[in-house]
């Protein structure tokens, strides 16, 4: 049975990183005859540009019709003054989650030991660093009504944003971080502002609930604000956290930050099916965009998760996760990651190390 | 004339350090002459305790009188079950900032060199950081309105909080974060999520307007999930920062933590006039609460910055800020930021050395 991947370029550096990832996932598809049909679609900026919108209707029908999704990054200087709110890139990522209900974000934070050096944290501190932060990406203050600006008495005016969680919405992304946590260490840190958030006291409410459903697993709480100062103390306390859209978007990334090497972190967002879109966890990196220096490993590395969660095909996310490890093995290094002694080399050189290494 | 300054212990260990700070207060105050009057009142949990109220009126009323407030600090376990949310320490703490319109809380990041390896970063990284945050303190989602938690169609019950800011707020914040910045490095980074919410559209905008009056101060404006990154990749980029309530909230602490010796930070949050309540940037602690051993040094330096920015005493904060850099050059540690070859002391005999110092 063949399956659709649908491939998202996007902004900035999107299009050179997809590119090596998609090399690899056209040579995985045939060494284990996967039988994966690919497709390429307009998102963000790009689309707003050939387009008019962010989101493009047949871009919207081919995600709808595929089993997984690849997304480079979207967004950039270019598009941030567009005075219409509704014209923005982000719009396209936002409305792709929304539309296909990917509420379960997974963004690991891995140190690999052969990048230890380039954390801005003590070797210490971080050396084996393996979290991973589960964050609700389909509700919360990102998506909440009523929003917007308006104008008071006197005409000033007021930005306004709604942050709401229903039971059902906690309940779901609270089950994705307790299987997760019980597939791994079993410790699961749900962080919140329940001093002084009402919604997220019902978000502790009910993660609590749920936490009897999984007495193997270790259920804790974690203010916010705390939670930001104990990742930078001693990250490794982690297992698997799980919060909301906006908490972790803040957290996600300064987790992603602790390894110092953000090129190399992928991501996946899922339904409730296991249908999912998989992107790097950085962003479209405008400055660089267009040089060719940019990591394509956290792209290529989302392929991996999109196989493993999404296609079914373990064995072919096994050998691409082992394929980017004998490419740091060989010292191989795009600029981000680059130290001393090793050997610098261009995206596409990335890409071609990766498949030689297939 | 005479000047009222009213003391807050709180709960946890701010009954122990500030029980320092005061000796520390009462000291200057008749070495300086300075005609300080102390009162004392409860707040938070104490005040649960005894009153029932998180802010009983005689507290709020004394704090209207004061010139100026010393706060330990609020919450702890005990009082986490109540369900009754307006019950809570923490309200007592957001009663104050809000009655007495406290809206712009300092927040500094400074490592001390006699502690730089405290952090959890590379020397390198932090050596000589001095960041100020400023936060908003009184609107944002903290005061928003409407909020709590209602029953939607079939009984699925809803969390919902509001993020707000009008025009004025933000630009009376922004006021302040130029202010400061003008005084300092001339660089303000402004942080907001302005691709996704449109309250922070609006404050990018104001905050844009605002820097035709500060030609001086070199704007930029930052995404809060980067901000969160940067903070942890490179801290030293940043001058003065301005946030949110919430925003402000995580990335205070985050920046706090950078340091390592969150035991050394104070903060102020102040009114339109100079008014302004003082406290540490830690909580109350209450995992070490009533074992003598809390660090008294981050409320000390409070009583400095209360001097300084209230009560128009700036050599006498020089004077306890000088003491405060004496002890640790004495090798005088409190467990928090004990290392070896140190002398480790407890809360008491920190307090005995500053005033030995002074
Ligand atoms: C681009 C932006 C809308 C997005 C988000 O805030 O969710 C990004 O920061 C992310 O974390 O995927
Ligand atoms: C205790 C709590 C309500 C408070 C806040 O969130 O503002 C604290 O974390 C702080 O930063 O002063």
């Amino acid at each position: 049975m063949s399956k659709k991947v649908l491939i998202l370029p996007g902004d900035g550096i999107g299009p050179e990183i997809v590119r090596e990832a998609r090399r690899v996932l056209e040579s995985v598809n045939s060494q284990f005859d996967l039988g994966i049909e690919l497709e390429e679609q307009l998102v963000g900026g790009a689309a707003i540009d050939a387009t008019g919108k962010p989101l493009p209707d047949e871009t919207l029908a081919a995600a709808r019709a595929a089993d997984a999704i690849l997304l480079g990054a979207v967004g950039g200087p270019k598009w941030d003054s567009i005075p219409d709110f509704s014209i923005r890139p982000e719009k396209g990522l936002l409305g792709i989650r929304s539309a296909l209900g990917l509420f379960g974000n997974l963004r690991p934070a891995i140190l690999y030991p052969q990048l230890a050096h380039a954390s801005s944290l003590k070797p210490e501190v971080v050396s084996g660093l393996d979290i991973l932060i589960v964050r609700e990406l389909t509700g919360g203050i990102y998506f909440g009504q009523p929003r917007g600006v308006r104008e008071k008495e006197g005409g000033i005016r007021e930005g306004f944003n709604t942050y709401v969680y229903d039971e059902n919405e906690i309940r779901r992304i609270g089950r994705v971080a307790f299987e997760a946590a019980r597939a791994r260490n079993k410790r699961l840190c749900s962080v919140d502002k329940a001093n002084v958030l009402e919604v997220t006291v019902l978000w502790r409410e009910i993660m609590t609930e749920l936490a009897k459903e999984y007495p193997d697993v270790e259920l804790s709480h974690m203010y916010v604000d705390n939670a930001a100062m104990q990742l930078v103390r001693a990250p490794k306390q982690f297992d698997v956290m799980v919060t909301g859209n906006m908490f972790g978007d803040i957290l996600s990334d300064a987790a992603a930050m602790l390894t110092g090497s953000i090129g190399m972190l992928p991501s996946a967002s899922l339904d409730e099916s296991g249908k999912g879109m998989y992107e790097p966890c950085h962003g479209s990196a405008p400055d660089i965009a267009g040089q060719g220096i940019a990591n394509p490993l956290a792209t290529i590395l989302s392929v991996a998760m999109m196989l493993r969660y999404s296609l079914d095909a373990g064995e072919a996310a096994d050998k691409i996760e082992a394929a980017v490890s004998r490419v740091l093995d060989q010292n191989l290094r795009t600029a981000d990651i680059m130290s001393v002694g090793m050997n610098r080399v261009s995206t596409s050189e990335m890409g071609d190390a990766v498949l030689a290494a297939l």
